[in-house]
């Protein structure tokens, strides 16, 4: 029931912009597996995960009761200087498929970072101001989470150390540079700066690094330091709270021109974009008000959903981090260089894991050629160069747009836009110049990584 | 008078978005001078400029009189892709500074081309075809300009082709790849596709090109090829005319909440940005309907209006377009290496300088030191990273704002932000580094090409 024209972008108002994150998990009947102790295998006290995180955020974490955070006043003062973000009606989109399908999508690329990263970023940002930390560390692989983290310090007056897989920080001078223009130290990983980088760099000298090796040093950092904790940009069920803030804005503009979706799609990485945007969504499907058909996404060279197993993992290469049941590849799988930085992680978020587990959620993965003729398409009909990452949500998007064509279904389908593509320039350049190849782990190989998956005792 | 609060983002409803361009000139008493045929120098008529331009174009150029051409619908379809942009109330700048200045900024960064050059790229496009055209030339410095055609262009299915300044091409390869994104061709300039090219590669083996010879290859092209116009992106009537949506989009947004600016400050190289942000305040001031202070910020390296003469002068370094009655430094001077492309062109639109010639409008000089400094602590203060060009109105406004702290003034200021810097990073890098210098043009330097003027009777 459409009762009034649909505009192009619907804006919410400063006064219709959400006052609490909703957090999903006090709507789930079986909660995800707790965090577990990686030497004893015991469920996470707040305690010892406070010694790497801060307070307040090790409360939102093992909170799996409390439907609804507060955001503080600050954090709205923040997300108001770019926030809120346009649910955008698809028009051209559609008109260029010739498709009956309705398509929204929320665009989250209009701010400096570049993507959704920030909401959660200065929540982590201010949590820690309030306990009286001097700073935080973290990692960065493509680029996006650090670049926000650094905006968020710069703007609470907190230091920020970000190690940067070194192959990035080489190749992504410019997204380095972005973060020092926000103040942040921005250091090579493996570096010299920590015991476990000394290490890596005797055994293995100039190694390229990894992800994995840059959270061990950020977290070596972190509690090798007074003032300091580590923060980690998505997998986390705090990083999914702040994240809701996105499909919170969604419903409440959908809300007011009497609009359901269908069908949300969304890519997944660690999940932090998918579970934000569906958040409110789920929690109707959860409680058995209205159903939505929810789709992740997720890179056919780094198939964590549909192709990993259901079980306890660490979220790190380094396996220093505590133990996660998750749907993973195993901690030492090394994803291939596909061109979406964002999504090469061998796991997922514990809630999301549980509901694909539950069947609550579908999961597809797409070969990265089909996601950049995606993403050139959306280009062109939409005028907005999306990031690599956000164009797994764009390929599905349009090949259910089609569907419907197809079948004659009026489908209304909402997709998370999560950032754009400035950034990436290489990527395209290698998609226009035919250089771009496809990956795709064999049986074998994924076999070989779920052998070294830690044993627990279920 | 301010009857509620001001949001931080003041976005328009689409039934506020204006339907007609504002032609500032026909407010204008006396009006700019007629460009000239640079052989006879008679005043151009519309048959010699439809051989290069589109016809339509060619009757907004010369179109003195008419205060409002209605926006065609299907560019306000386009516009709505992007448009309106917010008025940003920069709450959190205020306050760092502790001004008791308000300040305002239009903001025309978000979208893929980076900046404000998009609304006259589709106007300029959907007229050629209309004409029934085959593509569009033009040339492109920065990229900023040569990105909006090309976007322009791929949405109407017209052939684009830009000659890149070749240094700009070989340092500015992203720049240049979503040109490609958008099917655009991209040729560095000088080219052996040109006469003029191959004559001055003949001459000057080896050189990196510039803005006069990319012009001279642009409009050769389009000349010598059945189907092609060529376009531009600053400088003409018409480019002002389609900018001045950006004002008119900012004066509804004031009026809607009862605010009146001030001071208005925009960056100016050829003028499209301030023309266009002015456009609606200036129409006031010349009707006697109201008073505004109006700052023109050049590049101390390129100071056309305030070291400049106001006299004929080619448009292009190459000689062969029409001549205008401009403030200039001479058609073949050459900017410092600064790093705002888009401000390093000798003249400046004819009916600028027609308005600073009566006094109507102030103009200053910055170097470009200050310009980053300010370029960074807007950055981090307003979570947005601003382009170096648009950067030079932001450290005027901040001057101002700081100005009415030490005077006790509550002065209303508006600032024009025309767009991002994510691709001048490497800008941001040297600033960082402490490698960036300024440069300001000698006395004799300045008359030296001074002397190169036209001799036009007046």
């Amino acid at each position: 029931m459409i009762t009034e024209k649909i505009p192009y972008k619907i804006y919410l108002n400063e006064n219709e912009m959400p006052k609490a994150w909703y957090n999903l998990r006090a709507d789930m009947k079986q909660k995800p597996a707790p965090l577990l102790n990686p030497e004893t295998h015991q469920p996470m006290q707040a305690s010892e995960l406070a010694e790497v995180f801060c307070k307040e955020l090790v409360a939102q974490e093992l909170d799996d009761n409390t439907p609804f955070f507060e955001i503080p006043q600050d954090i709205r003062n923040f997300y108001k200087m770019y926030r809120p973000s346009p649910l955008v009606r698809a028009y051209c989109l559609e008109e260029k498929l010739d498709t009956p399908a309705k398509i929204y999508y929320k665009f989250e690329g209009n701010n400096t970072s570049g993507s959704h990263k920030l909401n959660s970023a200065i929540a982590q940002a201010y949590y820690a101001k309030k306990q009286g930390l001097k700073g935080v560390t973290t990692e960065t692989g493509a680029g996006q989470w650090g670049t926000a983290l650094a905006m968020a310090c710069s703007y609470l007056d907190l230091d920020c150390k970000v190690f940067m897989v070194k192959c990035s920080y080489e190749q992504k001078p410019f997204r380095r540079e972005v973060m020092r223009t926000y103040g942040a130290c921005v250091t090579p990983s493996p570096s010299m700066e920590t015991t476990v980088g000394q290490k890596i760099l005797a055994a293995h000298p100039g190694t390229s690094g990894s992800l994995g090796c840059a959270i061990s040093e950020a977290v070596e950092k972190a509690v090798s330091n007074d003032g300091y904790r580590y923060v980690l940009g998505s997998v986390l069920n705090q990083v999914l709270l702040h994240q809701s803030v996105i499909g919170l804005e969604a419903k409440t503009a959908f809300d007011k021109y009497h609009v359901k979706p269908d069908i949300i799609i969304g890519c997944a990485g660690g999940g932090s974009n998918l579970g934000g945007l569906i958040a409110p969504f789920m929690g109707e499907k959860l409680r058995g008000e209205a159903d939505y058909r929810i789709i992740a996404v997720e890179p056919a060279s780094c198939p964590s959903l549909t192709r990993g197993v259901y079980a306890y993992d660490f979220c790190d290469t380094g396996m220093v981090c505590p133990l996660s049941k998750m749907y993973t590849l195993g901690s030492d799988f090394i994803p291939s260089a596909n061109h979406a930085g964002g999504l090469r992680y061998h796991g997922m978020s514990s809630t999301l894991s549980e509901l694909y587990h539950q069947g609550l959620i579908e999961a597809t993965s797409v070969n990265q050629t089909e996601v950049f003729e995606a993403a050139e398409y959306f280009a062109k009909v939409e005028g907005i160069l999306p990031a690599p990452e956000s164009s797994h949500a764009i390929r599905i998007a349009i090949d259910e747009a089609v569907r419907c064509k197809e079948s004659g279904e009026e489908k209304t389908i909402l997709f998370g836009l999560t950032g754009t593509g400035y950034f990436d320039m290489k990527a395209y350049e290698k998609f226009h110049d035919k250089e771009m190849e496809d990956y795709i782990p064999t049986e074998e190989e994924l076999a070989a990584y779920r052998k070294n998956l830690p044993k627990v005792e279920s």
